[in-house]
């Protein structure tokens, strides 16, 4: 840890599973194009009903990445 | 989606498992008498302690439903 | 229920898999030095990244135990 | 204003046009099957967005009735 | 405890006399149709002021009862 | 209730025996100088612990006058 | 910009027709006992209803006036 | 619905006439380069004065839209 | 008032008659084991009903004292 | 400490150099038409930059003052 | 001022100094990429303890900047 | 970082200074009898005014160190 700055940015990740994967889900596709991801902050957690059963888990998580 | 209008209510589900079966126990019971529920956000999560385990997640949620 | 007084004290515990596991390492770590320990309630979800994957999950909780 | 009790209900309420209107036809849609209606508060404003304009505005309502 | 679901209603109870009166008017009133309330939270509490005196207490809160 | 405008300020009052008493104080001493006051809200309820008893309550409230 | 000392108030406005024109009621109406004022904040957003119409919007904003 | 991953980023648009127009304006100038928006949530409801008029509504959204 | 260091702790109170009873027994309780408390401040209100009765009030209070 | 009635202001105060001064020159100002200022509470830390510099700090307080 | 649309990003700067620093240091950095940036709000102040030290301060904020 | 379990404890600290000495008092006396102290968070900032100055910063954090 250094005088370090830090990029928050706020996804939000989707899954028919769990709130984990959901987590995962959004922190993966983030990966793709954002570097030196180092942590997460869960922001809100909703979903969708259909049927009467939970279809999707959509949490919406705010991540920091180093950008120097 | 149009001009629709949504009723929320406020529910809490236990399990002795964890988070999403503890709102899927929520949404399920729910489904018996409202119809058309559509999301839900989670408001709270607790739970109750027993012999040094966690016995109960208790999460609260709120959910949408189609009134029209 | 009767007249007890509790206090609440905060935790936050970790695990590679998921939210429910940090929040029972936390109770479990703290049953060690506490008794009685009855409800707890979910404060902060966080927790860090490596290499584009949830590395850890960090969740913070009170938890309230019987005093008297 | 006397020895009252109120009951509170939540609403979401959506419209084309503006934010004043999503409340008005949320109150509306209510007063079909609540009497006694008497005030309400904002909770939330939020929107859908169909090729880069407003297309719908969703206003959620807290709305207080007489239930005596 | 175990797996049950609960619902939450807010209410407004008001008394000329005290904070406690007006939760216990908001409670009393709740329980000619309400059975198996189990506990509340208070939201918010206002009053109105009448002559320089305050006239009527009005507080607000959460009442969870059992579903099933 | 017509087209008002409302000012709104903030007081606290204390008060050795009650939450109730500190917010009559409060209301009592701003009727001196302030007329045709409305309605409150209780904003904090804090207080001054002396040989373990509660020696002061001190309520802040925000009061709301017509001001035309 | 430079080193001004702002006060703060907090005022109610209210209107049949809107949420804008509630506010700039509140704004004329303290415009004649202050000057330079220089900036708001929507702080609530609430309305009574009659008849199942929204009769009044009764919006509270916070407004900063140069005080120097 | 399926397992989209969204962004949400902040925006302030600012408009002379209405809270509905500052969100417009915000939504069409970030509609130039993102593609896909979804939805927003009004953050904060500020606004400039001048010779006592509102003279500028300053509305701050949180835009969601697609990144896959 | 000089230099001091504080420390704060979070109890739930309980009383069968009053909120001003629920936070004294909490501090009564704590003033067993905790020297030089100052002050309190009111985290949350709730309690427990049976038959329709406010059978308990729980109140959370944050007690600060001196330790050094 | 006995029975008094404090009034709260919100105020302003900005400084091209820290945090802390903007809160005395708040306070300095106030103290020129208010007595008896006893305390304060940081509310909101703003800012204005220049050329990629903090220009100014702007540092919004609540502060109470005896009126009795 | 007129119809700007501003967009509003969070960072996060580090400093072993000062919270001022600590920011002077986000804004520092932001302001190699962005142009135009105008004001910014403090979001949450953190640090690092070492040795019984405050090692860095980590102090978050939200920067606005012109779009247009 | 591993399965490790940190406890979090609230101090308020005092200083004639500023704000970053009223941590680092906090902190230091903290240290004395809590091993492993890592991270704070600034909770609330206060202070308390003598003749139109500001006399003492006090802030409170919370205070996070590993118990295992």
């Amino acid at each position: 840890m250094n005088e370090h700055v830090y990029k928050l940015v706020e996804l939000t990740g989707s899954s028919k599973n769990s709130i984990e994967e959901a987590v995962q889900n959004a922190v993966s596709h983030a990966s793709q194009t954002i570097r030196n991801m180092r942590w997460f902050q869960v922001i809100e957690t909703r979903g969708y009903i259909e049927d009467g059963k939970v279809a999707y888990w959509q949490v919406t998580i705010k991540v920091g990445f180093t950008v120097d």
